[in-house]
């Protein structure tokens, strides 16, 4: 492997919903500093513009000189040069210059594709070409990652893993179409249908005789209240309404997986986001289902995704090392940025 | 666009289960030789391997001087150089050298995405970089094309769409799984699904005092006989049964094709095979249902597959070139093969 010799520093910016995170990184991918503002969603689109140039602007002038570079993950539809459209965050056709008032070299990406292609250079697909990252969090999407690069597609619009219908009748999804993964495994999707399921219990019991008797402190707190670790935890203590709920997101999980493996033959799953966080009660019976739904081949392993909430900026990184003419930046890097102590 | 200064020609082979299709193409494209075998399946793999080397050895002694390189498209799974595995025809391990006695660069590929190549270069994904070829026959397969180059995934077990779960708790496949397209959609899966359905109707009716008046003259033959082309013939005039059967063809291949349109977002799929033959009767409902699925975006288009039976033939033609070392051969060729007076 070629040791890059450039000097400096550039400019990272994964754009969330809620949550910017920011950072200048090194050329030998060192975090030189990190940092998190909210996402003013709720003011428009041109607020997230003028916060996005301001946050990129000051992390600029809080580094050690001149940045080489910019890299910044954006939700929706983008290309290398323009956010093309976010329902998200509202806005169309928004040229990256427009996203930094700095006088240097910037790229897009995608934010699960920038996610992906840090895994993929500097985390759990370091060591494979071809693999699938799937962030699991409020919704789901992911990156098809194909000979080390994130592939979005013939009009960057791959990836939505989220919305294939693994159960073709089943649910109508907030999307408008039938049957979404997304709809029976997503964080909120887990927690929303462990309480619909409840109120549809309550209902049927309130009429009914024995109300009086029927267990309100079953769960620890209000279902409305829940969330998707929540209600993992309670399925794996034998929760009956916990389980059934988590058995519907695995089995979803599993067809989805399925479908994927025996299209792209990936040498890894690599799966993040906020449920990944459940562990084994996620990897092992999924694992198991996986292998289950397969007959003439193999499942590829699953892994748990190596660089957490820092993905998209660690990505954004790399684009902005692309910008700067340094294409192979990270593939020397041994980040560890989950226990990195300039990362807050 | 360069125009290639090659002279000459290649032997090109397409092995299938049944039918072996040779040829000798020119560097331009013309087909000076195009010759069908029987596959002698049956003897075993060692018969096979014996009548692909004679094949290759007497289409080369056939043709206006010593031919350039060698292509050969094989089913299973396949790298350039062998023939690693085929249930279908029993070998395993089988070297490109083996496959031929010519002493010429040989080059093999994997039976669908050799068509696919040739669709990619040749046919109806000449305009396209990315996109599906999916050929619909006894069996379901299909060849992912990702930047004009079909793509076999981290083993070369990509492609395998005949075997997506579309009816995740639905029919029992042969292939040992549940709800495979391919239980469902293939030429063989529609034959065999109607003539199902009938008897299972006959035996319904069999005990009930209306046997006599059930119509067994509703059909135009013995079922035991249908082809895919009769049933979507029968189910175009209205004949229920079937209609049913066509009517799960169509949303199994909408429901497969939905989840490669939002994972894979291609700009065209191509469809061949048999059951391409039904044209309008497949086309237009199933673009309709795929509509019907995607909800926040457009479904890519349908398109007719150019080559039909010959494009395993000239997929390994251009394979013969790549070997020759001519890679971009194929790229100036206005083949017509379907209406070219040296294809038999």
């Amino acid at each position: 492997m070629r040791h890059s010799t450039h000097h400096g520093h550039v400019v990272a910016l994964d754009v969330g919903g809620t949550t910017m995170k920011g950072g200048l990184v090194s050329a030998t991918g060192q975090v030189l500093i990190a940092e998190r503002r909210p996402t003013p969603r709720a003011d428009g689109p041109l607020r997230v513009i003028e916060a996005i140039r301001a946050f990129t602007g000051e992390l600029a002038a809080a580094g050690p000189g001149t940045p080489a570079g910019v890299g910044i993950a954006v939700p929706g539809l983008v290309t290398a040069d323009t956010a093309v459209y976010s329902a998200n965050i509202g806005w169309k056709d928004v040229p990256a210059a427009d996203l930094t008032a700095l006088p240097l070299p910037v790229r897009l990406g995608h934010d699960v594709r920038t996610g992906g292609l840090a895994e993929s250079v500097l985390g759990a697909g370091r060591a494979e070409r071809d693999f699938l990252f799937l962030p699991i969090g409020t919704g789901i999407a992911g990156a098809v990652v194909i000979a080390g690069e994130p592939y979005g597609g013939s009009s960057s619009r791959g990836g939505e893993i989220g919305h294939v219908p693994v159960f073709p009748a089943g649910e109508r999804c907030a999307c408008g179409q039938t049957g979404c993964l997304e709809t029976y495994a997503s964080a909120a999707s887990v927690a929303r249908r462990y309480t619909e399921r409840l109120s549809r219990a309550t209902s049927l019991h309130q009429p009914a005789a024995t109300w009086d008797a029927y267990p309100a402190a079953q769960s620890p707190m209000a279902p409305e209240t829940m969330t998707a670790e929540q209600v993992v935890d309670l399925a794996m203590r034998g929760d009956p309404d916990a389980a059934a709920v988590w058995d519907d997101a695995l089995e979803a999980l599993s067809i989805a997986l399925a479908s994927y493996t025996l299209l792209l033959d990936p040498a890894a799953i690599v799966i993040g986001g906020g449920l990944a966080e459940a562990g084994e009660a996620l990897f092992e019976p999924l694992a198991e289902r996986l292998t289950a739904r397969l007959a003439f081949r193999t499942a590829p392993p699953l892994r748990r995704a190596a660089l957490g909430v820092h993905a998209g900026m660690l990505g954004a990184a790399l684009l902005g090392w692309q910008a700067a003419g340094v294409p192979d930046a990270g593939s020397t890097w041994t980040v560890d940025v989950l226990r990195s102590p300039s990362v807050p």
